[in-house]
């Protein structure tokens, strides 16, 4: 009996701290890496290519990226799961294998992303979420920040809140939602869903929109730097441990194509 | 003008992981000495006995202990708080530091202790809770765990659940509360309330509790490993990862005294 070469879809959920990010580098731990190398074990050391629908970087987590690749392999998508459950290790976690249809693109069909950055706002810092979460005593005007998020949704030119090395040019997106919640007393959240991510937006964005909140800088400073499409004018990178990519979504249901 | 000797009471957040427990050792970091070292720093070098409510072995967390000290500075209680803030590491938090009158004893005083074992019921196992949960992924029987945690309230002898090389004699301990619960569908908790608790005795607990959960013992076994008094019956210490110390009673109130 021939190995079936088939296509499969990855749901996987990781703690980014000890990843230097998704992209494949020779020599780093990265989540693509050691995800390929699980698969290519597993198919009679037949190399593959696992593509991500987000490229996290260093330090940033996802709940549920999606990924997909080809395997050749006898395996039912249950008994690949098992084993990659038992190959994969403890901040790396396969949450769901299934079969796909061959031409299913995790990265370029993704109807939209969504990521959302936590805040630690109690004032001794939680000893349990440093890994997952900006500590953020000081108090935030919320107004002003729902005030400035309003301002974002719809497609624009993101190139101000773009990381400066960037290489792509085109850098119109369409973002769908910015949102700011408080889901408990020490804890706040800055959601944004688009049909892309620039390098460090959602965190340049992050940056800038907390000087907003902390009362240095006023709201209207989003739109200035969005027209004028200047990197320099907006705030600082947040750091990655606060970001966690937290849904992909694809015709016909987020979870499965 | 003099500096005014005063006690205190501090309320304390862990993560236990990389602690090896609460109790002073020689060469080994502790929560207890951590502490200890910054309040002495604080006072002039001048040494001080940090007392806990409980005594957490190492990896056992608590989002709740309570501690007292003597302190000998000019610093309100806020600038204290504020001081060890910044002294303290990311993974021990001081959450409130408040003056108690002289005899307040944070162990003596502690009219219950409550812990909570929980449990990651996912099948891959949840990455970002892999410090302070047991990934536990076989299903259990929620009506057995109920029924053997209904017998166990009361005041008992715990020799049965209580660690092999536990130096303390009298084993009697008030059991107020035992109770199972899942707060979603991916968690399970087991929480237990109590005047006192012996070394591992929660932990051992858990450990034959999850035997009965998953059908592997009978339920009767909690009364007869209870009046046997033979730790040899009872199931495997569940590690401790898992535990942590989630709160303090002080008659007059939870918090302060």
């Amino acid at each position: 009996l021939a190995e079936r070469e088939r296509r499969i879809r990855l749901d996987l959920a990781y703690d980014g701290t000890d990843f230097a990010g998704w992209q494949e580098q020779p020599g780093r731990r990265t989540v693509q890496g050691v995800v390929a190398a699980a698969v290519t074990r597993l198919c009679g050391n037949r190399p593959t290519h696992v593509r991500g629908a987000g490229r996290t970087d260093a330090g940033v987590h996802a709940s549920a990226q999606v990924a997909d690749c080809l395997v050749a392999s006898r395996m039912d998508d249950d008994d690949l799961a098992h084993a990659l459950r038992a190959m994969l290790p403890p901040d790396l976690r396969p949450r769901a294998v299934r079969t796909v249809h061959d031409g299913f693109d995790a990265r370029g069909a993704a109807r939209s992303k969504s990521y959302r950055y936590v805040l630690d706002t109690t004032v001794a810092g939680d000893p349990f979420v440093g890994r997952y979460a900006l500590h953020h005593p000081a108090p935030l005007d919320d107004e002003a920040l729902r005030c400035a998020l309003a301002r974002l949704p719809g497609r624009r030119d993101w190139s101000g809140f773009t990381a400066a090395d960037c290489a792509i040019t085109n850098r119109v997106r369409d973002l769908h939602e910015a949102r700011f919640e408080r889901p408990s007393a020490d804890r706040a959240c800055l959601t944004f869903r688009a049909s892309g991510f620039l390098r460090h937006m959602v965190r340049n964005l992050v940056g800038t929109l907390l000087e907003i909140g902390r009362g240095r800088r006023p709201v209207e400073d989003v739109a200035a730097i969005l027209e004028r499409r200047d990197r320099t004018l907006a705030g600082p990178t947040a750091p990655a441990r606060g970001l966690c990519l937290v849904g992909v979504d694809y015709e016909g249901g987020s979870r499965y194509t």
